[in-house]
């Protein structure tokens, strides 16, 4: 009887929010999430950060604030930015987001008609091919290889697909796959974007988590035209659970981000702004992500000696330099949607790759997640799956 | 260069939210906001709250969390719309939001496409006009006397137009009128939509906020089949800066939501989710809304009182029972846009009246709060304004 909107013919339940569910029993040893070490997250801090807000300006914390966010966190980003990305910006150029996943929300809306093309890596993160299929834009992939975004294929799809609005790339440690783009594949993305003048995504939510290999600059710091479109988040090296991401481009964007904030949601929370902004008064983020960086190091690590160990020569996976996930690809005629199922029988969960491909029609990848299990599961873990895996093997 | 979409075409920056950042000035008095009075946020409380959650399920908080949200503060909402409301519902249907606000831009989303019709009353919520604008519907506003929407024209209006697929409606203490629907009105509106089978959305954002008259029903509890979409929010009865409210819907609807959700946001705040459900643990939030009432009673006379003594007869102004606004309709030849522009030079604010309109074509009306004003103020600012509009009268 009721009639919903024709944008809701594409979107559907994601594999990843689904399987999270299903792998919340402590039985089960989840791969599948992209959660950071909840036994890392600096409570106390927090706590402290959150007394003197409230003791401070409590009325304020509790009352509507701004759209654009709470000016001394915009300052603390901006800051930030320029001390680790070397991404020169202006508080004016920031407006705070409810986690990374709302940009891509306000992003899809601000550029993308019906029909009109995103451009993007094949595969890409899941969460942005749903936030966009919201706006009902054609997708079209652009081949990787161990370096990320083939610069000639990307050159070859924009000189000939039409209405491309806009590209959404992850360049470091990228979701699902892990890899990192080299110096050289930026300084070609940055001259193919400014040949065609067509605006970019650069999602870079696990940047600050390098456990090997050398700092690579953002593309935003090598931006001459304003064509890209920045976001940072906490999530990844604070709290995923204060919702608490940014945006950063030029002021047209901004300024039209800002309506759609607005007009979709008024604001992000005063109170988390000002405890993350209080927090960074405080505190020595740097020291915190400091303490992170060996455990994942060492997490990832293991996870990879654990697949060269166990796992059979037809599964190929990466070696991630940071970030929080690898990937794996078996035969092209195995199903991974197939294997997650007997993977939960046998009480291992991974997020099949199927739904980071907009089509979902490249069915023999598989995520797996190292960030936030015991050294005990990951090593169990990946017996289990690597068992998995060769019941599946012709 | 940059290409955006057609929705923003229609994506205009909210009068409110601008006259906000003119009028933090302390030297203007304001009646353009929303604001809940500050001074009776339960500061201590919310602190008492927060440390127990950090202390108890500090990781948890911190992490990311389920899409729909906290389950025992959905299960907190379900008992208390049971025992204020008499709605009996599931924690299962009901999903939290970043607010109302986003209640909106996801209702607007799940059922509008371009050329659909919202039917609302005659004035609505500017924020609510504004959401639904991102998703390029026809608006048909249905004209209401001092006890809201006039049930023979929402009735002449479904039977007449095509195409319709959402109603909107603040039948308590309406933003911007204050008006509130008697029964009679209540019962015939569900009478009608169901005769019509078009979903509606109920706001109730000021529900609680009665100091005058009789408790009257909310809509969803008269509604047979699963046609009302409630909203309900934590920001006008305990604080608009943790940024919490939710949609309670039937089954159908709030799965859709649930994937709307995922896709625009991932998830409310686990951390906000959580404080809020553990005050509600610790603390009588109705003893909390009892300290709230005659405060607001009180305002509202004062500023009642002062516009009869003061205002020329040719001002006509609502007399609210409860909630934050009453609204003032001046001559036909006044526009009060302009006269808002006079009125800040003046040293005293309002919302003028044309926002609240779809169309922006009815130019007499100006929104007031009372509120968030101490006496002086709001004795002060009236007579001001009283001045501002004799000097527009002819």
């Amino acid at each position: 009887m009721v009639n919903f909107s024709d944008r809701m013919d594409g979107i559907k339940a994601s594999d990843i929010r689904a399987l999270l569910k299903l792998t919340a029993q402590p039985d089960i040893i989840s791969f599948a999430g992209g959660l950071p070490a909840p036994e890392l997250f600096p409570v106390e801090d927090i706590q402290t950060a959150f007394d003197a807000v409230m003791k401070e300006n409590g009325r304020t914390a509790l009352q509507y604030g701004q759209t654009e966010g709470y000016a001394p966190l915009r300052k603390h980003i901006v800051d930030r930015m320029a001390k680790k990305n070397n991404i020169h910006s202006d508080p004016d150029h920031v407006i705070l987001t409810a986690g990374s996943q709302q940009g891509l929300d306000f992003i899809g809306k601000l550029f993308l008609n019906p029909g009109d093309v995103v451009v993007l890596e094949s595969p890409s993160y899941l969460g942005a091919i749903n936030a966009f299929k919201q706006y009902q834009p054609n997708f079209v992939e652009v081949p990787t290889d161990e370096n990320g975004m083939i610069m000639e294929e990307l050159d070859r799809v924009l000189a000939t697909t039409e209405n491309v609005k806009l590209i959404y790339i992850i360049p470091d440690f990228q979701n699902p796959s892990g890899r990192t783009w080299p110096l050289e594949r930026r300084r070609q993305f940055m001259e193919i974007i400014e040949k065609y003048g067509v605006p970019a995504i650069e999602d870079n939510p696990y940047g600050d988590l390098r456990f090997k290999g050398e700092y690579l600059p953002a593309l935003k710091s090598m931006d001459k035209q304003g064509l890209i479109i920045y976001f940072g988040t906490f999530s990844k090296i604070l709290s995923p659970g204060f919702r608490i991401g940014w945006i950063c481009a030029n002021e047209q964007i901004i300024e039209k981000v800002n309506l759609i904030a607005q007009a979709a949601v008024l604001q992000t929370a005063t109170v988390n702004a000002m405890v993350i902004s209080k927090y960074l008064d405080l505190f020595d983020v740097d020291e915190h992500v400091a303490k992170i960086l060996p455990v994942y190091k060492h997490r990832c690590g293991l996870m990879i000696d654990t697949m060269r160990e166990c796992f059979p020569e037809e599964a190929k996976f990466t070696d991630p330099d940071g970030g929080l996930f690898t990937w794996v690809e078996l035969p092209d005629y195995v199903n991974t949607r197939d294997l997650a199922a007997v993977a939960l029988e046998h009480k291992v969960a991974f997020v099949p790759g199927s739904g980071f491909y907009p089509k979902g029609n490249v069915n023999n990848g598989m995520r797996l997640n190292y960030s936030c299990s015991t050294d005990d599961r990951i090593v169990n873990g990946i017996h289990l799956l690597s068992d998995v895996i060769k019941g599946a093997l012709k």
